[in-house]
């Protein structure tokens, strides 16, 4: 099996390497910026294509290869030169933003499997690349925990018997403070996330419930399920993934402790499952799974999501490149910790939504907003 | 579809008659004794045989129903007949007690779907029944919940990549009582099950866990996975009916509140789907799930059923029957909690177990053994 990797040398990608077996074959490497670790890794795995985005970096990637037989590409459009180019039967897409949205689209169009860890591919432009996929007959495996928990869930059913979709949430790190608790809370204090090791932008949306909300728009595609029929339901614990409730009211769970190598493992070798050395679940050494209601009024993010899926098009967009924007602000010092649900609020309404929307319309509805919400 | 019906009037039966829709025809009935209930449900349902265990009372149901074009029967013999010969797709069996092993192995060999719920076809003849199912191409559907849960839980699955079933149990009425407490306890006491409204005899086998070392038995054969890969976990509020772990560590369940109509409804319609008006599980409802270990010395029944199947052979038999007498005795009066598991002990260790058993080698061990304990 050959695999490429958009984003080999962030968490994803490096969790990836350390886990394939000798089956897989590393054919193609591409991160942003990290010039050291990509020579580490074309070193242990001698893949035929590197990619680097940072075009500053591509003399000195060129220079440690030193091998005239690797292609060694740089910048953007080139990534989806390597997407659409490279030889792979999986594409991980583990790469962060939006950047990764048109190398995925060349992927599909080769009809090959995704595994999907690009939350932006689908957030903006879900509707639309699931349709391209049906189209081609390309594969879009979930790599994030909560949805490979529902495509788990989901194997020998009928997505027709769906009744619901339930995704569990840690609730952040400020689960059970109040609106007036959180009113003037530092940056410093949300990036102290009770469970998984994470980045600063995903940690702050993990504390605001966005995480969450982005997730709701992620399945709501994926998985081809109205707003409607998708839950959050609050389990710190983080042992239940995720559920599928069906039309019979029987539940489908996946359960386990908190690794990414599980999901990642399970996107590269369906159908199939084979052996990993991954630590096991004992529920009872656990003993106690809690489940809450999310708190809606607390955490405006999870509510302004399913907002922007009812208002469709291009809202989810809007939600997007606000919350990036703003979450960066806010990472700053810049503003509050409410601002960026109010800042969000404020985007979805000053923009029209375009609902048969193209590529170009969700570049310029991306490109537009954040200039809006810079200047809030 | 065909529906026909082994112990009608009991409580699986019944439920089953509430649930099925139209496109169900019910085209046989049988019950041990019941016969008002029985000539009830022949008016509604206008099966075609009807069958009735208690000899006495064939004149009085053939008197009730009045119509020749019925086929009515009574008796042991008739039953295997009943099952042989009765036209259906499905043959339910939801009847208590041994005498379902012969009626199962006759729906085996017309190769039909078997929605099983008597216990005592896996647990005395598991491992052939399975063989026979596999030979003759008939379907063997779990009606207990935790089977089905597990059965649930493989779908999509290769059951190669199974790693290990944990099957769930409330822990009895007895949950967190030591040894001591429970040596003088009364069959009054054991009978208030905290969560199912069940008989008497598996009411006390719940309270003993010989209940669950008796599903341990069943899923040893119905899953074929060997009994190390078989585990144990108390879960009070009974709303994960049983996980499936796989080799890769994730681990898939079913969940659900507690209500037999459910895989009942599974088992009559897998592998699809159909809607039904049952509850629905809220787990932030719910609120909190437990998990112990099994406590194998204050419970030591369960740790019985893990010997008998590492004996092999007939010693699940002779777990069974001893199990049966002691218990009738216990529900009588006549003996303590604990000398149930005395008793069956005592019952494992004086028997010759036969290992290459046949039918006839079951029926033989099963006498003697209810003789013996009797005697005790």
């Amino acid at each position: 099996m050959k695999l490429a990797i958009l984003g080999s040398t962030g968490s994803i990608g490096r969790q990836t390497l350390s886990i394939i077996s000798e089956t897989v074959k590393v054919t193609g490497l591409s991160c942003m910026s990290n010039v050291e670790r990509l020579y580490q890794q074309y070193c242990q795995f001698k893949p035929q294509w590197l990619h680097i985005g940072d075009v500053s970096k591509y003399d000195e990637l060129k220079a440690l290869v030193n091998d005239t037989a690797v292609t060694i590409t740089a910048g953007e459009e080139e990534l989806v030169a390597f997407s659409a180019n490279c030889d792979y039967d999986i594409l991980l897409t583990s790469i962060v933003g939006s950047v990764g949205l048109l190398p995925t689209i060349a992927a599909v169009k080769r009809a090959k499997r995704i595994a999907l860890a690009n939350k932006e591919t689908l957030v903006v432009y879900g509707e639309k690349i699931m349709q391209l996929a049906e189209q081609y007959g390309a594969e879009i495996i979930p790599v994030d925990s909560e949805h490979s928990a529902i495509f788990q869930s989901l194997q020998g059913n009928d997505y027709k018997a769906i009744e619901k979709l339930i995704l569990t949430a840690t609730g952040g790190p400020f689960l059970g403070r109040t609106k007036k608790q959180l009113h003037d809370v530092k940056a410093e204090t949300a990036l102290k996330h009770p469970k998984w090791q994470m980045g600063k932008k995903i940690s702050i949306d993990s504390a605001t419930l966005m995480n969450k909300g982005l997730e709701v728009i992620e399945a709501r595609w994926l998985f081809d399920v109205p707003r409607e029929d998708i839950d959050v339901v609050v389990h710190p614990e983080c042992i239940i993934h995720s559920l599928v409730q069906y039309c019979d009211g029987s539940v489908i769970a996946q359960l386990g402790l908190q690794d990414m190598q599980l999901p990642i493992h399970y996107a590269l070798y369906y159908p199939k499952r084979k052996p990993t050395a991954l630590k096991r679940l004992s529920l009872s050494d656990i003993g106690t799974l809690n489940f809450y209601k999310p708190d809606m009024a607390t955490f405006p993010c999870l509510g302004l999501a399913y907002q922007a899926l009812k208002m469709g098009g291009t809202a989810p967009c809007v939600l997007n490149a606000a919350n990036e924007v703003l979450v960066q602000l806010f990472l700053d010092g810049k503003i509050g910790f409410y601002d960026i649900p109010n800042g969000i609020e404020k985007a979805l309404m000053k923009f029209d939504i375009v609902q048969n929307y193209s590529l170009d319309d969700v570049v310029a509805c991306d490109a537009a907003v954040r200039r809006f919400v810079t200047m809030l």
